[in-house]
């Protein structure tokens, strides 16, 4: 067996049902997310097989796999209909019969009961798992999961719609692993989101500045732009203490760009920011066309500190919208400090918000010129009392020039409330020269 | 070997590689791409495995497919670093040795030499390939990739680079699949893109209403929601004919729910449609926040017919922003006839615009009462001239509401261009009744 750190390494193969993904009309996200709930139990995956809705090759495979792999983790083909084939498969590669489990058939009264639906043959199907097995629950949908030892492997099977394997992953399996491999610990991982800044220069900051990191708190790093993912891991909780002191370091050293946890981004950042400082946010959006705003308004509950957006996109209604004179537009170009400034004054007048932030950019990929190339950004944000206007200077394709500037007016904001550094080093790469 | 229709079947495996996908941390796109990439080949992927950056796995990966399969694409390990193993790998699996090749030199050497950097070590790893293979242009990367025939399996390598990989599918692995199966045929699809129509109908309406629908033209459908995309694929150029007549078919049948063609969503077909016309649109909108002014925004040259949005989150803003007087937002609600209306007419007004779109809602998933529960949404739509108001009832998670309302909207404005029919089949489902 082959071993790590003179651990022996538990082998954890992965299989994946359903002419759906094997066509490729449907794309696999569920063995991702198996992937990294593994990981957190210090479990790693070491080879994935993905097949067709074949009643054959699914045998031969479970067959192969159980051979030599101590994890079988397999998902799809729960359901209720013919192509529906997991417990079938894997009764016959493990030679036994399948057979109505009493478990399964009381989930499935339940489930049908709670909904008054009649318990029909089609869901009768989805209890007939191999003789044997022990059922995991699922909290969600009629099909159960089932659990079955064959050879030294334990094979599980969970359902495919991605809420009811996440709900099976997080109860039962959970429960299940950690019991049976001595191996497993339940990493416990700090997520911090954090924007604007790059991985290499996280990572060399860390170097530099924080010579003594401890061992036990694995550092990790997730890009999913325009948020950076750090993740804070450690193994046992008896390191829950390092870990925090790490968070502390961390903060200390780049606080300002750490905008949240979890699954925060930007307009939640914000958000937070304006409610705790007990401000409400206008915007006048010209390249950006309703980004901000749609980002802010996804989050339920914004109307707290929301007011709304004006989206003028044409030059009229610039004026018409916002009363911006169209002396400076004809003088300057839409795409120019005044009219930004003037963006800002008359949303946070006409609104009677307390903060606004305005831009006006060109996008492209058409609209460039010489003077005023694409990727050239006017953005001014603050308050009544205080406004801020930067030249910003993003070449880059149409869409990200647009994430990317709602992302910085979003951040700016946040800083702003937050009372944090109003010059970030991401100007270092986007202030215009 | 396996027949299918009296044709032997191509079996088709592929060979995922990458720490990055095993772990989960990137999503494995690549795998669909290039199995949607076969079918129009008249492919089928039998069988897809998965793997991290392990060189013995992978050796012996590749010599267990290459016993079997008739054709074997590997995606990824070609880059410049030492974690790149597929060359090596196949060459091991061979039996053959790697070696510098003439061709993978020129195109590295042409490669840096276009963009002025030094040929360095690192990028001459890039030209280590299993001697005797061939190589697979790359129009975009440095990375060339390789086919090389084992067995009875011809082996191809392709970059992990989506955008490579796409390049190096649709030119030089095209060919040669062409020429090398006597099987495959070249696949020509029609995508068609419909909006409000389910899939069941659809195929059932096809069922009653063209029942001599030739065996030529295969119909197959993708869900990508809200879009509901139909295939119409011919086998051989000589069908084109019978495909048009199935198009011609399927418009007399639905026409008016067919919004375009391959990516075209329904912001690209309201923004068509509006320039067909040569009309304007402007938006207000309220439960949506933006959603449908980013979505039309998003698309190059949209100034030429949208001219922005009132995003009038508050009640106040519906007053400051768009002139709605508080008393029929204090007497009615701001989720009301009255209220959406008058959006709709203000915002014509102010702006200019030809068209107006007009929403008001409650997203949830709070804000809801047994009078206006969660869902709740009012919609008014139209010119000076003349307006709609529908009253709409979609009882879903906070972002499909708005999604769901938004390309309604966008929907109902391209209909209104066209002349098409102003009560779709969808306003079953979802009017209020």
């Amino acid at each position: 067996m082959p071993t790590e750190n003179n651990k022996p390494v538990i082998n954890v193969q992965l299989l994946m049902t359903g002419n759906e993904i094997m066509s490729g009309h449907t794309t696999d996200t569920n063995s991702s997310h198996i992937a990294q709930f593994l990981e957190q139990l210090g479990l790693t995956v070491y080879r994935k097989m993905t097949v067709g809705d074949d009643i054959e090759l699914l045998v031969h495979e479970i067959q192969q796999i159980a051979a030599s792999a101590d994890l079988l983790i397999i998902n799809g083909g729960l359901g209720p209909t013919i192509d529906d084939l997991t417990a079938e498969a894997v009764a016959k590669a493990c030679n036994i019969s399948i057979s109505e489990h009493p478990d399964a058939v009381n989930h499935l009264e339940h489930w049908c009961g709670k909904r008054k639906i009649e318990l029909n043959e089609a869901n009768l199907k989805q209890a007939l798992l191999p003789k044997g097995c022990d059922t995991l629950d699922n909290p969600i949908g009629s099909a159960v999961g089932f659990s079955i030892k064959h050879n030294n492997c334990l094979i599980m099977s969970t359902p495919g719609v991605p809420s009811e394997m996440k709900a099976m992953l997080a109860g039962p399996i959970k429960e299940k692993l950690l019991s049976h491999f001595d191996n497993t610990q339940s990493k416990q991982t700090l997520r911090l989101r954090t924007f604007g800044l790059g991985e290499s220069t996280l990572q060399q900051k860390i170097n530099e500045q924080i010579p003594d990191w401890p061992e036990e708190v694995e550092l990790g790093f997730r890009a999913g732009l325009p948020i950076l993912e750090v993740k804070l891991s450690i193994n046992d909780t008896a390191h829950t203490a390092k870990q925090q002191q790490c968070l502390t370091q961390l903060n200390a050293l780049v606080g300002d760009y750490i905008i949240g946890q979890n699954d925060d981004d930007l307009a939640v950042a914000c958000s937070k920011a304006l409610a705790q400082t007990q401000q409400t946010l206008c915007l006048a959006e010209s390249c950006t066309g309703g980004l901000m705003a749609s980002q802010m308004t996804r989050i339920a509950g914004s109307s707290k500190v929301f007011e709304g957006a004006f989206i003028a996109y044409s030059n009229s209604m610039k004026n018409a919208l916002l009363n911006v004179p169209m002396a400076p537009i004809e003088q300057h170009g839409a795409v120019s400090k005044a009219v930004v400034e003037e963006m800002a004054t008359q949303s946070l007048l006409i609104s009677g918000a307390k903060l606004s932030v305005a831009v006006s950019g060109i996008a492209g990929p058409s609209g460039g010129s010489e003077e005023k190339p694409v990727g050239t950004i006017w953005l001014c944000y603050g308050s009544k009392e205080k406004l801020f206007t930067h030249h910003l200077f993003i070449p880059s394709e149409r869409h990200w020039v647009q994430e990317i500037v709602a992302a910085i007016g979003l951040d700016l904001i946040r800083r702003h409330c937050l009372g944090l550094d109003k010059m970030p080093r991401y100007f270092n790469r986007y202030l215009k020269k």
